[in-house]
């Protein structure tokens, strides 16, 4: 007999998802099942998986979980948030309810800018205070890694607030963060009107220091890039612009993401794909041309289908149409406090499945394995196969497609992460 | 000092929804706040509320709480569910997003005679078995008082076997249970074609065999009703079939429910109304005449968005128009394996706020006080006020408007039944 530390068993189902490159087409419909199946774990990684009973006459280990009635999946990887803030906006969702534009909830003070204000007020102890309740929400509900974006400093230090905050948050819980920096979020108050010199300023000062930050971070030493991303819209960045961000970010060693197409089509996937972004995200507005285009790459295509929720919306990107192009798709729930306060990934695969016809397979390969490819991990998370992280999931179903069947509830009954099963008091 | 069993102190906001008639118009607006309030409970019902320094000097308890950055608001009432069944409804789930029609998926063996037939082949424990885990979702989302229909029987033994799934887990576990009889759910295929015959079937077998279980169950001494539902659409049952069964509910002393202009309006507001019935459910075709005839009466409308979401619909039932028409409007997951498979009434409070355009306040009302009018229930539960059931939820938020704002979470942290704060075992 081989010993471990950890054998999960007799699963009614063990949901791999692994797949060595980004899925795309008619792999998204395949999960990798294994039924009446078990995984075994040895310092924190996936040793092996497999039918249970061939599995339990080779292995023994020092924690047994009969997971019968129950499934095993990948921990979820949440590619696009924004969980890192200070403040709400209780108001704006209410002025929206009552019938206010965009523009009316601008001028009432609302917006991106008053999550800045609120977050440029916090001190680091009040930001991670703040954030800590947020990331235990996902992580009840699955998520095991994250990105987080700044964005609502908006100036040097507030940025650098933020990114302090991030890498606090990663060391004092267990789901794992992976910092993207995001000063071209929007055009703060100071330079109203003047964005052409706030991005001379993201460019000149703040991505150099932002990338100086990364240096002395734990991250270096963990393996995790810090990613640069910037809004690529109307009222926000141009096309120039953004490219200038992003090319000043990979310059510094900062690899690229892009908001783009979330209401207009400013040529943000082309510049996705010539850069090499590691993903593009919101892609409501995409074109078929775009869409062809992301398919022939690597780049993953994120799609945010909480925040047209949110909006009370009736269009949603066009995820189907992404996946049969041919392009690689990833869900995430870009919580943040404007326009998508929603820390499931679940709920997202159940918008997927109603409002983007999202097969239930393919959104739960959007939520793991393709959306560890969409902030590079995918070496480590995201799928379950030898070598990997031991992040996985018990959850309460004995078919995988109930994830996204059932919504509004949680069938997450426990949480496995670096091969420990977190206790109850963490994940409920 | 006047001794209580409980004392909840220092909560943010205490959110009474308190109300002696059903709330419309503008009282829909009004939650009834406290600030920093506390709320004193004894023998299981509320003693006293009110603001926490004047309740702290005049009572003092065995068990006191400090609800310190929380909320404290009323128990949700879930007011119509389908939650006991057995099977699942995921072949289906999957063939909708492939495109299938629903007159396809009926061909296909689908819809609500698959959970029939699977509901007529479970034996009364695995009903219950099945059903356990669903109540227990709920309760952890703040769900307290639920009514359960039958209808997925749709023969005399198969729907008696339902009310006796209904009654056992009424006393199994926290959740209050109101029964209904609805076996003109549906035709069951021995009658099809015969949708006639299986009225008088109805009527003159099963009604008087359920109001009979009735009197010999124990919800006759707790107080509750056994309501009689019919399904009044075209492929069920007539606005004439709908009339006679819920006639032959009244005379055998079952109050009338009824599901009505779901997809076609024929005339079932219009009836409920003349019937004097607790609630008219679904409203999504609702004409102006019968939400204005609506308005005048205290018939509770019942609307349902969880199923709208479910199937990936962009059109929900206008009740936002009803209120402001005067209706009283109450909010229910509907729970069920085909159209709503959702545990979460806050999930259905956020999807009104965005797709229905009801404020957080509104929401809140909905989905408590107007909804414990919508099972004649409004004397006990409901509310928070001296003399009702103390059925309670301690909330992870210092402002009611979170409740609606966040969805996909669970911002319920404890939930107090009768008094006693059950333990985390319970609702975690």
């Amino acid at each position: 007999m081989i010993e471990a530390d950890l054998l999960i068993h007799s699963a009614a189902q063990v949901v791999t998802c692994a797949s060595d490159v980004p899925k795309r087409g008619t792999a998204m419909q395949d999960v990798g099942l294994i039924s009446n199946g078990a995984v075994v774990v040895k310092d924190g990684r996936i040793l092996t998986l497999g039918p249970s009973q061939s599995i339990r006459q080779q292995y023994s280990a020092a924690q047994t979980i009969d997971a019968s009635g129950k499934l095993v999946c990948p921990g979820f990887v949440d590619p696009h948030t924004h969980v890192v803030f200070a403040g709400d906006r209780l108001g704006e969702f209410e002025q929206r309810i009552r019938g206010a534009t965009y523009l009316e909830i601008m001028a009432a003070g609302g917006g991106i800018v008053s999550s800045m204000r609120a977050t440029r007020a916090a001190s680091v102890e009040a930001l991670v205070g703040a954030t800590l309740p947020r990331l235990a929400q996902m992580l009840r509900l699955g998520t095991t890694t994250a990105e987080v974006k700044t964005g609502y400093g908006l100036d040097l230090d507030s940025e650098l607030k933020m990114l302090e905050a991030i890498a606090a948050l990663d060391l004092a819980q267990p789901i794992d963060l992976v910092p993207t920096f995001m000063p071209a979020h929007a055009v703060p108050p100071e330079f109203n009107g003047r964005s052409a010199a706030y991005i001379e300023w993201v460019i000149n000062e703040m991505i150099p220091a932002a990338a100086a930050w990364y240096r002395n971070s734990h991250f270096v030493e963990k393996g995790y890039p810090l990613f640069c991303d910037v809004f690529c819209e109307q009222n926000a960045f141009d096309l120039d612009q953004s490219r200038r961000v992003l090319e000043a970010g990979i310059a510094h060693g900062l690899p690229a993401k892009i908001h783009a197409d979330e209401f207009t089509s400013l040529g943000g996937v082309g510049l996705a794909v010539e850069l090499g972004a590691v993903s593009v995200d919101h892609l409501d507005a995409t074109t078929p041309a775009d869409a062809a285009r992301l398919a022939q790459s690597d780049v993953v295509g994120i799609v945010l289908p909480a925040v047209n929720f949110n909006l009370g919306s009736h269009d949603f990107a066009d995820a189907r149409g992404l996946i049969d192009a041919g392009a690689v798709i990833a869900l995430s729930t870009d919580i943040n406090p404007g326009s998508a306060p929603c820390p499931s990934q679940p709920l997202v695969m159940a918008l997927a499945t109603r409002y983007q016809r999202l097969l239930p397979a393919e959104a739960l390969n959007a939520a793991t394995i393709n959306a560890a490819f969409g902030v590079g991990l995918a070496d480590r998370v995201g799928s379950l196969a030898p070598g990997k992280q031991a992040d996985l999931l018990l959850v309460n179903a004995t078919d995988y497609r109930q994830l996204a069947y059932q919504f509004g509830g949680n069938l997450v009954d426990g949480v496995v992460k670096n091969g420990r099963l977190l206790s109850h008091s963490i994940t409920k």
